[in-house]
């Protein structure tokens, strides 16, 4: 079983210990928990990468508007240790809030324009929180790599920003979506799914093949593909469209013509879930 | 003759190169250049204290507003190099602002509430831009110790509220304000006063000396020693009031009764100049 550590000042502490014994490569995967095979995933590849590997387990309430499920998120900090055990990861570091975040807590890490866009205008505030704790995390564990799901895409574009604008000597790496039988991208939200809403949800899927699709059979016309991507959603008497945009992975601007790679992105709710999915497709 | 670096990758390699060798304590002193007693006394303390000492030098974009003094802000690398070169610095990392902020820059630090007061009010972005270039240099140089003056105070705060925040392994020591022969506060900035406004100058320390000499002879109601202070300022013909306070000097919130200690601050315009000041009272 896997340690886990709920203090700065130890896992700091700890981590030093480790490097000077070594000199491993210390790897890094932030998550919130309620592990899925898409966290397996990422921990899988640290484990191949890096020395010594460390996972984070943290429902970060800076990235939570009031208004959304910071309460309800599912958590099940005895079921991730066990995963994380037989991933062989070295370290998890577990705090709680008020550790994260002690009275008088007062800097945030302000992701500008790329913030403005996507899933940055259905949840104000989320990526200056999803940044924040990103930082904090790298300053506390000095990961010489980190790993993120490409499922999140809007944040990993953040990370990697900040990375390079912060002047964080730390690789980002972003692992490929893990998806159910039938396309739904693994998400700890998929929990909130009734039997009805889970069989709607695949749709997000099934918008981004029919962008891809569209593409392969000459469409370059992106507000066209979105068109197509919404109906496709829309479909679905569950499911409650937010957004389709066609963009540029790593600026997050909406792209008008795909003369080359972008990024299909799509968010709706079903039910409880605000599911978001995304596609890489190229002309 | 010190060395110059202009790179953030040179910077690095360099400065792995230094720790492994020695396993020496890494000072950092961060300043816009044109340097005065004032910075020379920050040079010589971090000197003292630890095995290798960095100076930055770089007017920091991100910190003037449009209307302030970006262009006219005085510099002079070659006599900056001089002087380092006679305080024994290691290493001066001077880089173009190209090479700080790239195309594209899009993330910053936001120091929140702290920022709503004083020198933030009257300069807004000012901090975000302090905070965000040094939290770039803390993670180009990873120091172990970095060097503050306590003109500057809250830039000081906001500073050490960042690292508490942001979980930056580095202790911040602030050194005390250098004074000319009559009290004014060492500035580069004073190099913009002609020799009638030099004059008048000092009225800012001569307020905050009224301020603790009335503390001293028991007013404790701080409404009243700001409206000493601001009589004193408001006497001189050349020198237009901008603040005068009594706050926390962690949080920099007013202060209204002074039952502790608590830090005297002015700001003034005179001529060119936006010059500060202040000075720690106690009841």
């Amino acid at each position: 079983m896997t340690d886990v550590i709920k203090t700065i000042s130890e896992v700091k502490s700890r981590l030093d210990d480790y490097r000077r014994q070594a000199g491993k490569k210390v790897a890094l995967v932030p998550t919130m928990g309620f592990f899925h095979v898409g966290h397996l995933s990422l921990m899988r590849t640290a484990r191949q990468d890096c020395g010594l590997v460390v996972v984070s387990i943290f429902v970060n309430p800076a990235q939570f508007a009031p208004t959304e499920d910071l309460e309800a998120y599912p958590r099940d900090l005895a079921r991730d240790l066990e995963l994380a055990g037989r991933e062989n990861i070295d370290l998890v570091f577990s705090p709680d809030p008020a550790e994260m975040y002690p009275e008088g807590f007062d800097t945030y890490i302000d992701p500008s324009h790329i913030n403005d866009t996507l899933c940055g205008q259905g949840r104000p505030g989320h990526f200056r929180g999803v940044a924040t704790i990103v930082a904090k995390l790298f300053n506390i564990i000095s990961p010489d790599r980190a790993y993120f799901g490409q499922k999140d895409a809007q944040q990993a574009a953040v990370i990697r920003r900040m990375v390079k604008d912060l002047d964080y000597d730390i690789d980002i790496r972003v692992c490929p979506i893990v998806r159910e039988f039938d396309g739904l991208a693994m998400s700890s939200r998929n929990a909130y799914l009734t039997a009805d809403e889970r069989a709607q949800a695949p749709v997000l899927h099934q918008a981004l093949l029919a962008a891809r699709e569209a593409v392969a059979h000459g469409e370059r016309d992106a507000s066209k593909i979105r068109r197509l991507m919404r109906r496709t959603i829309g479909q679905n008497y569950l499911v409650e469209f937010e957004y389709a945009r066609i963009v540029d992975p790593e600026t997050m601007e909406s792209v008008a013509v795909l003369d080359r790679e972008a990024l299909a992105a799509v968010a709706a709710t079903v039910g409880k879930a605000r599911l978001i999915d995304n596609l890489m497709i190229a002309p």
